[in-house]
Order: structure tokens, then sequence, then C-alpha cells
């Protein structure tokens, strides 16, 4: 990050992909792929859900961020379907995560670093686009790409 | 079911996705839809799960029957890896079932519906054939094929 940013950091309130980054970064520091997620309700800007993978932590092969951040959402709106809610991720979702978000209903869905080989939504099986696909939300791609990406190319040159 | 299998029931043991149509049955009683799962250590026939649906009971989308087995198996293993296990589900996984199978490193899935609308392993998107796919389990279909059906066809025709 270069010093010309300081100031405008300092000035500028985080917004909703800088606190899904400051999640991933979590998740580096907890050993886990950085990847994070900020679940908010887009009526209200109410944030339901702050999440981070959790995998190896929760010994849970399902604790995507994505996922974690549905199952808060859903729990605190008392329902599965989470139709006015807007998904913030600083990776492309895999096939799980996004036939989860259209499970959710959720409206929209940015994210950060696009995921060639393990993405589902613009890569690999483009979920949201099948015919057998019952809700697509409007997604936006490349939200914080650099520093996404950045978290995960750091974590992954660590580990080798 | 034929009165001709009352002696067959009577004395043949439950296989496993006889457990997991139980399973499927209980949902149906819940309101919801029927389908359930049975996780099996393959070595040590150790039964580490047995769950069905649950979305509106736990106000969760993603509280699909093979979603909350690998949950329970990855607990009762402690590791987020069940390369020793085998699944049995009544349906056809969908594309968050059959990723989060993937990412568990299953051994088996056997299945007993097949499910065209919303199936991803040998419908639609076809996950375990996706080059981008790290694990395909050996996969067995249309075990106990007619009640699974029976069942999501009944549940299904008494809510029209």
């Amino acid at each position: 990050m270069g010093m010309g940013r300081i100031g405008a950091r300092e000035t500028k309130e985080p917004t909703l992909m800088d606190r899904a980054l400051d999640q991933a970064r979590a998740a580096a520091v907890a050993g886990e792929v950085p990847v994070g997620a900020v679940l908010v309700e887009a009526a209200t800007g109410r944030i339901l859900a702050l999440t981070r993978n959790r995998i190896e932590e929760l010994k849970d092969p399902t604790a995507h961020a994505e996922i974690l951040a549905i199952r808060a959402g859903s729990a605190a709106l008392g329902s599965p379907r989470l139709a006015g809610c807007d998904l913030y991720v600083t990776l492309e979702p895999c096939p799980m995560c996004a036939a989860a978000i259209a499970f959710a209903r959720l409206r929209r869905v940015y994210y950060g670093a696009g995921d060639p080989k393990g993405g589902a939504v613009d890569h690999g099986v483009r979920l949201f686009d099948q015919p057998t696909c019952h809700h697509r939300p409007e997604v936006y791609g490349g939200i914080g790409e650099t520093e996404a990406a950045g978290l995960l190319r750091e974590f992954f040159r660590a580990r080798r």
C-alpha cells in the first residue's frame, strides 16, 4: 500500500469490502485460506454477519466465509431466505457457496478476486447461468481485487 | 408398499439406505422436503451421522441432509476431511452438497432418486466431472430409488 493512501485511510469510513478484507486477514493469521465476508441487510445497512474461513478451526469442510455468513444471517433474521441481503466476499464463490447464495436468494454478491480454479460464478460451472438455477443474484466482481488477491498470494507463498 | 414385503421387512436387517429413507420420512413429517442421509465410516461400519433436511426447522438454507451429515461426521472425527467415509443419501446431491462432498473427500456416495432439475452429480453441472474438481468420490446412483422418489412425489403432491 503506497504512502499516498495513508491520509485517505484516516479520513475515509471503511467500506464493506474493507471489512471483508479485515476478516480475510484474520483468517490468514489463524492459518486459514484468507477469505472474508460481510452480509448486510440492504434496506437498513445493518451488518448481519462478519465471517471468515474457519475450516481448520471448526474442523468443518463447509465452513467457508460465505456459508458462515449465510447461516449467521438466517439465524439473525429467523429465515432461510435472505432476499433483501447483499454479500461482500473477498474471493469469487465456489460451487458450494454459489449454490447456497442461490438457495438463500441473496440480492447482490460483490466479490474481490476472481478464482479461475475454484470459482463458480464467472469461472468453472458458472452456476448462476445454469438453466436449473432458480435464483440469480446481481453480481459485481473485482471489488478490492488487488488486495484480496494479494492476501491469497502471500498466504500460499508463505506455506510453500 | 405391498403386503408381500412385510415378511422380508421383519427378518431383514435394515440397510443403510433404509435408514436414510427413515430420515427422509421424518423430514416429510416435519414439513421438510423429504431427503435423508447416513454417513458411515467405511472401515468400521460406524454410523457417524443420521440426518435429514432441516432448512425450515433450523432457518438455514444450507441445512440439507448431506451438509448436516458432513458437519456431524467432521465433528465426530475431529477433521474437515472424511476420506474413509461413505454417504448414503436418498436424493442426488445438489451443487452445494456435491461440492461439500468433494471438499470432505468422501470415498463413496450412494444416492437414491436422480434429480434432473436440482442434481449436480449425474445431471446439471456434473460437478465431479469438472476439471476443477479436486476429488471425485465413487458414485452409485439409483439405490432405493423407487421409495425415495415416491416419498418426494407424495410430499409435493400433498402440498399442491
